[in-house]
């Protein structure tokens, strides 16, 4: 059935309660304003939201599954980046007009899968329609222990570099199906001192200097360290973008510990050491002309 | 300038620090993620989208200033309703390609001036580009103190019903430039008990029967007291819709004493009793029913 056929409101009526609805929810979708239970004085609250555009994000001709699954994932990616907990979402949907009402539910099906696979719950949205490309707009709260939360600005000269998974060619349908590496980034500052992270979605080229910048230090990786995704490239590693891997620096000697303890708990996630940060006197280049260099081919630059 | 030689990403890097930044925030915009103080156990955290679409909740030709402004307030006038506070906002800005900077700018000089104006601030946001039309996404969170949260559902048979304000007319750019009335909520629910409460966003027909189907009652409203905007006819007042006025329910006795308090606090913003809720058995039609007779104009039922 076309969507204008069918009525926005009913179909909001009709979808958002289908959606997971977890624990600490005192009023969610259907009421006006969801009222949910505050994380509590140690913890600091977590916010934020990111939207994908059809023809930007994601091609018109997407499975509508993997899109409304990207759009959920985003987000919560940012979470696993600081080491939080994701547990309430916002979802605007803004459809349009030409859309079937079928192809708006396989996207109601995949925010629902992937806001299940983390435990998030959507307590609220919104849907309108538009002449234009279809929006998927996802806001979400959440939690880190105060203890817990890590910056991308409080890494150390010395500390190892450190990158989960592998790096590259996510326009093949990868960046549709990728897991937030939340459980990771749990684990990792459940057990381990990181002193930065982030998470990789504009590729290293640009995450890498970023990190270094917010820490005022420099970096020096090993490009033929970089752990590649299957058929890509180290420039696809680089600069492709949306790989949603951590990127963290830890001390060089809880790196060596790290890595054996990584193995026996994600025994299939690859977990590689591509470089170090250096004091920013250790290299002549300033992290604008480092992520150039990065971009140029000019990486290995110790 | 037009916005496709600007580039969206340093748009929204000039932009976003512009925008009011208070207390509470430890990593806002410009990071991956906000990072802000929960508002601890004896508090409620709310949390609401709202969008505005070109060609759907403003015109093409509307003032972008006021634009902004409408983008904002539209969720904060749902903080109102719960007798909340707005803390800290997400933007998403999806921008026809079309447009000037210059019309971005002032959209944003707009939601910077209506966030200023109950002192929320803007943590963080995206930016997209889109063939279609402009939407724009804002994603609050906020609290109530747990003793303060008022419900829809919680009116009482005989309970009276008051509305602020005007109502009716919206149409004529009243939806441009209304205020929540989050300042007036929190006032009632410091002074008086109120028993149900809902912001008036589409209309008196659509909205006291979702207030009363809450509470599993009936209602009975006197037409002729309806306070009318200028220029507004009854049958404006019951279904324009977008007047963000307070309707609200308290018991008859309280509600004599409210009106010279009130008076007193506020004397510039009407405050009117409209009628009374009543036990289901009273009136012989379901909420359902009363809300047709009320678009059908047989309101005054009793």
């Amino acid at each position: 059935m076309k969507l204008s056929r069918l009525g926005e409101d009913s179909l909001l009526a009709r979808l958002l309660p289908r959606l997971p609805v977890g624990d600490g929810v005192i009023a969610g979708a259907g009421d006006d304003v969801a009222v949910v239970h505050a994380p509590g004085r140690d913890h600091f609250l977590l916010l934020k939201t990111d939207c994908v555009v059809e023809g930007v994000h994601f091609k018109t001709a997407a499975p509508p599954a993997a899109i409304g699954w990207k759009a959920m994932m985003r987000p919560l990616s940012d979470f696993a980046a600081v080491s939080g907990l994701p547990q309430f979402a916002l979802v605007t949907l803004v459809i349009g007009r030409s859309k079937r009402s079928e192809w708006v539910e396989k996207i109601y099906g995949g925010l629902k899968r992937a806001a299940a696979r983390f435990k998030v719950s959507v307590v609220g949205g919104e849907t309108s329609s538009t002449r234009g490309p279809t929006v998927i707009s996802v806001s979400v709260s959440g939690f880190v222990e105060k203890s817990r939360w890590v910056a991308r600005s409080r890494g150390r000269a010395g500390d190892s570099l450190f990158v989960t998974g592998r790096l590259g060619g996510a326009g093949k349908n990868k960046h549709l199906r990728f897991v937030p590496r939340i459980e990771q980034a749990r684990w990792l500052t459940e057990h381990f001192s990181i002193h930065a992270m982030m998470d990789l979605s504009d590729g290293l080229a640009a995450d890498l200097p970023r990190l270094a910048r917010a820490s005022r230090l420099s970096f020096q990786i090993e490009t033929d360290r970089l752990p590649l995704t299957a058929g890509a490239t180290i420039e696809n590693a680089i600069s492709d973008g949306e790989d949603y891997e951590l990127l963290f620096a830890i001390s060089s000697r809880a790196g060596d510990h790290l890595r054996d303890a990584w193995k026996k708990r994600f025994p299939r996630i690859q977990l590689t050491r591509i470089g170090r940060l250096l004091p920013l006197s250790a290299i002549n280049v300033s992290p604008a002309r480092a992520n150039r260099q990065l971009k140029g081919g000019y990486v290995h630059f110790q």
